[in-house]
């Protein structure tokens, strides 16, 4: 859908320095874009595009405006303006309703005004789709589930056990959800499976990634509550809680029964140990190993940055030597003292 | 179901520190527990909560017994003791058995008794189901395959090649089994893909988490054997072979041809290479890399727990000088030794 | 299918040390092989079973020959030659044609001569499968999609939006292509969605790994070049561009808009952050982490190789100080200085 900058400000309450009249049809980056495109900037490495870009329209500060060939609609957070433009700009298709022929909907599911459910999918018999849910192709939801009101579930979205989706779900091909816990007790003879008997609860405007899996909890629920932001293969664990507004990057691990605060940033790969908790406002930077609670808001690291092999192996090699380096600087300070009693 | 703390104790030979007829219907956590609700104490962690649970019982030690206020059943393995009346109090579903009308059974499968296969599955004219197999909604078993009676994949699982899985396993959805391993020949056009003709061998009484893979073997047969115990989005590599008993927790990587003893414990997001032998009883913490063979029982790490990023990074700053740090110090040895000899 | 090892020898242009008439039926490893089967020695770890070999032939170096008690195919590139005798030994099945019967291909899906579509499977109305795909049980192709020649989806793939694969596509179960990046823009009242409007674009010859996750592009593509080779469970974020002929192993994870050339070879775990450049012919060892763009060909690594765990304790411990150890070294240089300045 076009639209003109006019009235892309006019929505959005920007301020445009530039035509008016001129006309933007999609989005692309500031060094690909062509006229007719409207492009942002957010990440200052790319602010040396600007000069240059081909762009019809650029979202930026008013601080970066100056710097910039193409009409300009000043934001004071751009990225954001940006997502609402690409929003307007790219409206979502009507979604479908109806139940395709060749799904299964067994006798006992609930399904709401405006439910669409896709080819090969299955809904058991103690499913409850509120109005408006989006079930695609290949989705299994077998058993005690409740998905809110406008909630969709793109394809091949595998739900079981007892859970509770909140409105406006966005879970992505692959996911899990409901899935036992990890729960084994050692014995004389080996293993014994501790039954998991909890379920998962999701809140609001939940977004899972693909093949992110949820475990149900042990003892009652595993917990997401609103607007928690999920990206792919991520593992949450069995009575994990994640409070409100935390978005975590994908191939992040979490521990059984780990409590992670509100507003918290986790990026890529961070692995949670179980039973910790973590408080409200949390960064923790990627490919981080979190063993202990994080009591304070902050940013956390445990991550190495990569380095020319060798020179990886001279350090991996010096930190093996690091107590014998301790005892030799102890030496020395002993000698010195001696010395300076002599 | 509700059972009676006298019945409890006297099915599972534990000692009752309490009334006998005090009925419980349903486990929670010490804190959440109420009335009719039964709890136990493993980890220390929560031992602050047993003063004041309001748990009908509470399973735990001699030892932890004084400082509980609700009746007690004394176990000297409180966890294990707890997944058994779990076990009792929430006693599984009756399985359905017969095949979905949904469902695509190809000529030439061979299912036993009391098989069931779930909506919307396929299975394929190689496969063998024997007595009391479960296939859950949207499973796709594609293949030479083979599995043993009572085993149970609870939905959307999918298995291919030639896999052979014992009795009484458990798989979770999204995994898969079979899938060739990564064999790549480099040549002078590039790369000659390795054909993977082995197939997957596993044991009894295995369980395998959501979107775990475990890929077949180049030549001979990847192996699992009995009670391994695998938790989700784990990665098991073609040839590799894992001992009986061992249990690997989540997003965990074990490279080709590694072979794992019996009774290991492989905590979160260890990768292993390939080509290594790992000895029984090896016990892995967390986020570790394990490179070399481990040829000892023993408890084995490399992770580095997270600080606050500031002093995190000066202390990266410190390990990438430590061989300038090292040269330091012999300086003032050599210095000191002169001195001495002055 | 049996061979000669004159016929193979003359197939592959490889000499022959032993008898052209001695004939195999399959491949085994050197420890295992028996009377009729062909096995080769790459990794020299594996070189004290040459000479006990029960192979009736092996394929390897004219230095490793003398080694060897069974007949010999010499080859500068064992590895490969072995791979290519593994093809011929072993011809794969004739692919089926047609579309199962309970498979679902919606009105406006084209579809080439020789494509197989599996049981259970779903194809949209904006699909396009050129001649020869094969689409196994359990796929769901959800978008505008076109998929080339002789490319084959191994069972339950999943592909959404908008995605171009070229010809000769291997794709394990699981994998899903074309589902939104993580795009989010922190707001005042939350997050935004940053809608997701790219597609993917994957060459020809490209192999895709269970349960990788190759995510559309935010604006643009996400894009794969040619033989691209991706183990399991790697996650591939928006707008990544990886290089023809880099490989990459499992659980790998490529942050947004990062670019990855040529040839380049990433081993299992690795990490690598956004808005980053790898140069061509870079290799990454295991478990690293890549936080900057690497410009110069050459291998990198960050991993600490697991040790014993209480000395690994004291290490960290150590690491901490290292600060201190640092300020200590430097009081006894200071304290040289004016010793020797007395």
């Amino acid at each position: 859908m076009a639209a003109s900058l006019g009235e892309l400000a006019g929505q959005l309450g920007l301020e445009l320095k530039g035509d008016p009249d001129a006309r933007v049809h999609g989005v692309a980056s500031l060094q690909d874009a062509g006229p007719g495109e409207l492009s942002f900037l957010a990440n200052p490495r790319y602010k040396r595009f600007l000069s240059s870009t081909a762009a019809t329209a650029v979202v930026l500060t008013a601080q970066d405006a100056e710097a910039c060939a193409a009409h300009v609609l000043i934001s004071s957070n751009p990225y954001a303006s940006y997502a609402r433009i690409v929003a307007l700009l790219y409206p979502q298709a009507q979604r479908p309703t109806g139940v395709h022929p060749s799904a299964v909907v067994a006798e006992g599911a609930q399904l709401g005004s405006g439910v669409f459910v896709g080819a090969q999918a299955y809904v058991g018999p103690q499913v409850h789709l509120e109005s408006d849910v989006y079930v695609g192709p290949g989705c299994v939801l077998d058993g005690d589930l409740r998905i809110g009101t406008g909630s969709s579930l793109v394809a091949r979205v595998t739900v079981v056990g007892r859970v509770r989706i909140g409105k406006r779900a966005l879970i992505h091909p692959g996911a899990v959800i409901g899935a036992d816990g990890f729960g084994l007790a050692p014995d004389r003879d080996g293993w014994v499976k501790v039954p998991q008997v909890g379920g998962v609860s999701i809140g609001n405007d939940v977004e899972i990634g693909a093949n992110t899996t949820i475990d149900r909890g042990a003892i009652g629920d595993t917990v997401l509550h609103d607007a928690v932001k999920l990206d792919n293969q991520i593992q949450i664990g069995h009575n994990v809680s994640i409070g409100a507004g935390t978005a975590i990057a994908a191939q992040v691990g979490i521990s059984g029964s780990t409590v992670v605060g509100q507003g918290c940033l986790i990026a890529g790969k961070v692995g949670i140990a179980g039973h910790l908790q973590i408080a409200d406002r949390v960064i923790i930077l990627g490919n981080t190993s979190v063993t202990g609670s994080l009591e304070q808001a902050g940013t956390y690291a445990s991550m190495l940055p990569a380095e020319e092999a060798g020179r990886w192996r001279r350090t991996v090699a010096r930190l093996h030597q690091l107590d014998e380096l301790n005892k030799r600087v102890r030496q020395l300070e002993r000698t010195n003292t001696s010395a300076d009693n002599s």
